[in-house]
């Protein structure tokens, strides 16, 4: 079967245009990290009452008018609103009431003075030198939020602090999507569980464990189908019981030509299957296979656990953002850091190359070091801080260029 | 009580200050996000045997010296390494053995051919058209980890490949700092909880649900304690609730004037308290309280979310760091974002500001728009993407600065 190979915006693309998981609804204490699976619109007006936004003395506006360190205005002193309580004092002509910030502005009153602003002359009388405007220090009913308005759009992540207004709108239960499993299958006759001793001539399963952590960082389910052995029969089972528990199934290890082709064999004998992609013009990565299977996405990725791993930053991500719910799935992500490159680094044209780097802060900015070894060694994996891509369009980049560094997870 | 005022740099030194909670030991499978609080030495050379790092055949380097595209060299082909096998073939002169990448190197060989650069012309004839040195396309037994090596350092917070590694070198189980517990609690007598209506004058109690997800992000467990009446037996009793209960205990709400006062008597009550901090020159933010309780930090928060959002951003999450045994706990954090700023920003002299600003992409950079609302909203903060610093030793940004923005959790 003769299949062109991807560029990686082909591939992402792609790997975005798979449907979101089916929903459910979660309390709030469980909601962090949660993605809306629908719009979130107010149930009632936020404050819904006027407070005070400032510690100081509820006034008629009018009255502070002209009021200033050279002029102060002088007020009577007419009790305390009382923080949670519906303040039982109206505030008439000259009358100043003691406020908390958050407290209910009494009747009569539409500004706060400051604190720093008001002096005590004695028990009943209020000096202030500067005027409040009307509404100053002061938010309305509604300010922020009207009944009905949109709070929170579907397909967002929820952050602290939108779980926070959450509970200040008495939102107690959320709709969301639920949280996509991941079948992950390792393969390979070399492979070893981890706690086994490998003989010679065979290492131990470290993409399991890899793949895994990388999906609970991406609040992600990981479900380990097994270690398999090179044969169609045990890889067929495994996928078929991949697509059973969970929302996709990644092979591992299919990178050598025979796993490869035993991937693609098993894939051919499947039912309502589309081979994707065959192959990206990345390095590393460039023996990644992505096919449909019904509406799940299969992966076949790199054996190397450095390969792997620049797959799931570049692809794997976006794709279970999308398959998350999110809608900003395979948008630019935040997760960049501006660093100045500390070497020239070359590209081989046609493909886009993924380099590790190592930062370090010199002189106020980031310095990023690419780190070179042997392609086969792990440890080059613990010492990286980030991925430099080299895009294929250009010859390669030069010391001292700013370049955007994508953090490792 | 009087008390000088601190900067946000003498905080962040005495916040980094508290030892980090004790040990556990935890399996690699639930180790992805946990802090290491021994360094990880190596118990094995790691690969352990000579591997072949590409797709290929396994030659005498001197055998193929001086091949090119224009004087290829011509092996005889000595048969096949299995993954996960001993080869049972020496590779003699004249010879070449197919090899995956992975696969133990054969007695004899000391070098790989890339399969792009081998062609068969017959089924026992190799033709090869370039040259390999001895070790290349080869890693030794002990070329990524040596036995005894120091891998991962005490105090690092395990990443997804940091855990790869780890199954690669079946370290199967690790010791880590233990989840720190914070306990929560939310006072002020206007506060109710999310599932009650509240009546006029009262709110929701927002804090409590904040803080636990900022926590949660923090891979922190919070515990939530209770709301809290503004009376000096309820305070006590909730703060020492906290500590029988947790690692730090932080109480939301005390920045109303009569809170804090009464945070401070429930401090003076106490046996072996300090008091750190009593406001910091920073807006919002400025009516924190840090105490050291025996050996615990207890933490009087600002009551509004925003400002309690800032402490938690800004001082709280080195804390946890610190706490969580992270080596690299209050120093510089990746999470900044080089933004171009929108609009001019003031500021007040004395003091650092935070200012909300949303972000987005434009022309290939990130613009940051500063988000201006009455300060009691919470509706900015789900607007918000991050905050701004404007130092206290400068007159404020202007439009078109390239500014760090944090991002928001």
């Amino acid at each position: 079967m003769f299949f062109k190979v991807k560029t990686s915006e082909e591939v992402l693309s792609l790997v975005t245009r798979f449907s979101p998981v089916n929903e459910e609804r979660v309390t709030l204490a469980k909601a962090f990290g949660r993605v809306l699976s629908k719009d979130v619109i107010s149930p009632e007006n936020l404050p819904g009452f006027p407070r005070a936004t400032v510690d100081g003395y509820a006034v008629r506006a009018r009255d502070s008018f002209g009021a200033g360190e050279s002029v102060p205005a002088f007020l009577e002193i007419g009790g305390e609103v009382r923080m949670g309580e519906v303040p039982s004092i109206t505030v008439g002509a000259g009358k100043a009431v003691r406020i908390s910030t958050g407290g209910m502005l009494p009747q009569g009153a539409d500004g706060v003075v400051m604190i720093e602003y008001c002096h005590l002359l004695d028990e009943s009388t209020l000096e202030i030198t500067r005027a409040v405007s009307p509404q100053e220090n002061v938010i309305q009913p509604d300010d922020d939020f009207r009944e009905g308005a949109l709070v929170l759009g579907k397909g967002r992540r929820l952050r602290a602090q939108d779980v926070g207004v959450m509970a200040g709108l008495g939102v107690t239960e959320l709709p969301v999507y639920r949280i996509p499993k991941v079948a992950i299958v390792s393969t390979g006759d070399e492979i070893v569980p981890i706690d086994e001793q490998p003989g010679p001539g065979q290492v131990r399963d470290i993409n399991t464990y890899t793949l895994s952590a990388f999906c609970e960082h991406e609040s992600v389910e990981p479900v380990f189908v097994g270690l398999c052995r090179d044969r169609f029969d045990d890889l067929l089972a495994m996928v078929k019981k991949g697509l059973e528990v969970a929302d996709s199934v990644w092979v591992s290890g299919g990178s050598s030509v025979g796993m490869r082709d035993l991937t693609l064999k098993v894939l051919e004998s499947m039912h309502d299957v589309e081979l994707l992609v065959h192959g990206i013009s990345i390095s590393p990565g460039k023996p990644t296979i992505i096919a449909r299977i019904g509406h799940r996405a299969l992966f076949g990725l790199p054996g190397h656990v450095a390969s792997a791993m620049v797959v799931a930053e570049i692809f794997l991500r976006p794709f279970l953002s999308s398959l998350s719910g999110e809608a900003e799935a395979g948008k630019e992500r935040h997760n960049l850091v501006k660093a100045r490159l500390g070497r020239n680094v070359e590209s081989a044209s046609g493909r886009d190359d993924f380099i590790r780097v190592r930062l370090t802060k010199e002189k106020g900015e980031w310095l990023a070091e690419p780190i070179f070894g042997k392609s086969g060694l792990i440890s080059t994996l613990v010492e990286a801080d980030g991925l430099l891509r080299v895009d294929r369009n250009t010859e390669g980049l030069y010391q001292g260029d700013m370049v955007d560094v994508m953090l490792l997870t």
